[in-house]
């Protein structure tokens, strides 16, 4: 989902009641990020706190290549990590992940061995259907075992788009809740669905009713379930007792635009890119009696400080024995206050840019490459910006490419190499950049190797249901990263 | 100013309060349009509710040319036109306009002889200094006499930014407001201020305030006086008696970026333009006690539209001897009625493109020509959409360039010409634009005759203050428009 998603973003259909009121009843903040223009990496950081360079999320088969966990993929979440649910069981959580994971598909990356309690959903995305002989469906778990595959037992319908999973996923958030509240147990809830994703799909009663069609369908759907949960919530009187965050794993894609993807707003490019577009996120948090209504924090926020925030929330500490690279964002959100911290854009192995203040710094700068681009794929379709957006690799790390983005959040004006601003402002730059790199442990590479067979041919639950698979001969193989 | 320029409408920094609150308070327009992506025209346009193709603010030097009331212009707004406040008189109102005029500064069209009771402002934009040999400063009238200029009397200082008219005309509006509450005397104030436009300006107190730098101050400045306004109609008991709307003559100027220029958000390119960003306008209309409070209303509105509505308000009929083209948006503001309506957009002499519902079919498209964009002039910088941003001038009648404007608000995806939904689209609009041309009179031109002569050298007033300047001869030239 992107920025430029939501009406409390600028949407012009205005079309997200329950997300803009959530919004407003909070805190909203405009400047916070995705970890990495991609879904795998950015959830990995999101659970760990760290930077995918940190927690092995990220590929060094080629350079500044985009990587992510699909159903071939050998690597997933390491045991070496320390995710967020699995910390905040020592204060007393239960904790559920309800729709995709994202972290691995084999049986050590299982999210109940990593320290959730519960899960429905699935692996990976909904991508397919797939044929069941070169590439299965994916399957969808309740906890230990598979229930059902998509476009199988979870349909999905690619003609019209109907699909239930969000329905499905609401009443499982509504159960997991409600249940909680009779337990009198906290609860970490990772309400991760799997919409907006292509292939996007919405449920019956929603299709055909957005101005922006199908993809504003789904977004209507989410729209809509999130103000059941809040709701929920609220009727059940732990409304003042629970923090709610929302926000996404990286920008639209306007790879699948106009008729799947959807905005990024006034920011350059989408989804896989470094630009504004591909990590800027919708993000609020809303917690009544806590968080007063109408708020606007320019805190540089990250995905990553949820993890952060939860624990500190819980009253823990994040480990001390690594690099955490959220903050803490309670004295941002309790008291107003702001914390200088820089955000670091990654593509693969590669810090493509920083920004710090108001300022963004580009090292490197691609959209994608010519062969693919010569194929149709675009990330920046109609937004060409000379020197800007590119089909090589460019590099900048002499002389980056410096943006103010008060003055130009769509990253089209670079300001001259030859100013006394540039000066000035690369001179706080440069050091950061600097000690980041020089400090930087990065982790093990999880997504260099994929292996057909270690899809998901026969998970647990498959013999119950009838639907184990054979798997073909192992091949592993060094993963091709296109982007 | 542009659509994105507003927190509400998804500027980024969030900077404008005032009017997000009156936004919230009220109902908002997402979809509401100047009548020109020019000032001029569009301001005539909302003062006779009719498009600049009919009330004569055009010129046909050249096809599809933008054109203004420069201070050599000869024409202006006609005698035969009937301006808002002229029909107002007549329900008893009491008719203020403090600001840019715009619509010719010669006597005859002096906005005094047009229905207005008093004045306090500029007949054009502040552009200069000029030299006052060449091109003299531009005079600020109080009613019938100058009683200054630009640059001299009331100073802007290029250098900083510096200027305290947005504050003078913010004290001109409360003691206006203020003066007809103790006279109870119903009133329309057209509150016509001359920021946002280049060379930006804001008062000490706002200068450097904003993140997104002299601009930004610039909208802060108007955002805050919006506010004050409001405030004053509460204070004096008035504001359930008031009928407030805000909104702008054109989009941003982009060519005037990132320095200068403002934000059109998700839209395509800028002022000068009939893409979105030229002519989608920040709307939303403000009246406690009759308009309740959050509401969206998707109505395709445009600036002519406040005409028929003020009138509709005062009791009173638009001029039934002539083709108006706003329309009564009082159903829409009190009764959340949609009302059936096309937009055109025009460049000039040219109807360059129309919106039917959320389609937007282009007969011409241009952004600037070749040689002034090998200038640096660019209306749409960092935004090139293959055949569909260009530099020579385009034609596309027999064949439209389609957008849908809810999946594709950046008209960046025209869709397939051999799709089922261009031809059932174009079925529907096809006859909308063959009335509109066919029963089109056109007003005699206005914008097509320059002369050095009839410049503001010495206006009412200017003995006074010994400002009379030499006027040179009489040298009527056609106008030479670029754009």
């Amino acid at each position: 989902m992107g920025w430029g998603d939501l009406g409390v973003f600028g949407e012009p259909s205005k079309e997200t009641p329950n997300l803009d009121r959530m919004a407003s009843e909070g805190m909203l903040f405009p400047n916070f990020y995705a970890a990495n223009p991609l879904c795998s990496p950015s959830r990995a950081a999101l659970l760990t706190g760290r930077l995918p360079i940190r927690n092995g999320f990220y590929t060094t088969n080629a350079h500044a290549r985009n990587a992510y966990t699909p159903q071939e993929i050998v690597g997933g979440i390491p045991d070496s990590e320390l995710l967020l649910p699995k910390l905040l069981k020592e204060a007393g959580y239960l904790n559920k992940i309800i729709g995709k994971w994202h972290l691995g598909h084999r049986p050590q990356f299982h999210p109940l061995k990593h320290g959730f309690d519960e899960w429905f959903g699935s692996p990976n995305c909904h991508f397919g259907p797939y044929d069941n002989k070169a590439v299965p469906n994916i399957p969808v778990y309740r906890d230990w075992e598979m229930i059902g595959r998509y476009y199988e037992d979870f349909k999905i319908d690619r003609k019209t788009g109907e699909s239930n999973l969000t329905q499905i996923y609401l009443q499982e958030a509504l159960d997991f809740i409600s249940r909680q509240q009779v337990r009198q147990q906290p609860f970490f809830l990772y309400w991760a669905i799997d919409a907006t994703h292509a292939p996007v799909y919405a449920s019956r009663g929603f299709l055909g009713t957005s101005q922006r069609g199908l993809y504003g369908d789904a977004v209507r759907e989410i729209d809509d379930s999130v103000g059941k949960i809040l709701k929920s919530l609220q009727k059940l009187n732990i409304s003042e007792n629970t923090l709610v965050f929302f926000t996404s794993d990286n920008g639209a894609a306007l790879i699948s635009a106009p008729n799947q993807g959807g905005s990024n707003g006034t920011f350059l490019c989408g989804k896989q890119t470094t630009f504004e577009g591909g990590m800027r996120e919708p993000a609020f948090a809303w917690w009544p009696g806590h968080i007063s209504a109408g708020q606007v924090s320019h805190q540089l926020g990250s995905v990553m400080d949820l993890f952060s925030t939860s624990l500190s929330l819980a009253g823990l500490q994040p480990p001390g024995d690594r690099q955490i690279d959220g903050i803490d964002l309670l004295p941002v959100i309790l008291q107003g206050k702001l914390i200088d911290r820089p955000i670091f854009y990654y593509r693969g192995n590669e810090m493509m840019a920083v920004r710090v203040s108001l300022y963004k710094a580009h090292y490197w700068t691609w959209s994608n490459s010519w062969e693919q681009f010569s194929q149709g794929i675009d990330f920046c379709p109609g937004q060409n910006v000379s020197r800007v957006t590119t089909h090589t690799q460019e590099e900048h790390t002499k002389l980056p490419l410096l943006f103010h983005l008060g003055r130009d959040p769509g990253e089209r004006y670079p300001i001259s190499f030859a100013s006394d601003e540039y000066q000035a402002v690369m001179e706080r730059i440069s050091p950061v950049v600097e000690q980041h790199k020089e400090t930087l442990v990065p982790g093990e590479p999880q997504l260099n190797v994929c292996d057909k067979a270690i899809m998901n041919w026969a998970p647990p639950g498959c013999e119950k249901l009838g639907k184990c698979l054979e798997p073909p001969e192992s091949n592993p193989q060094k993963c091709f990263w296109p982007h």
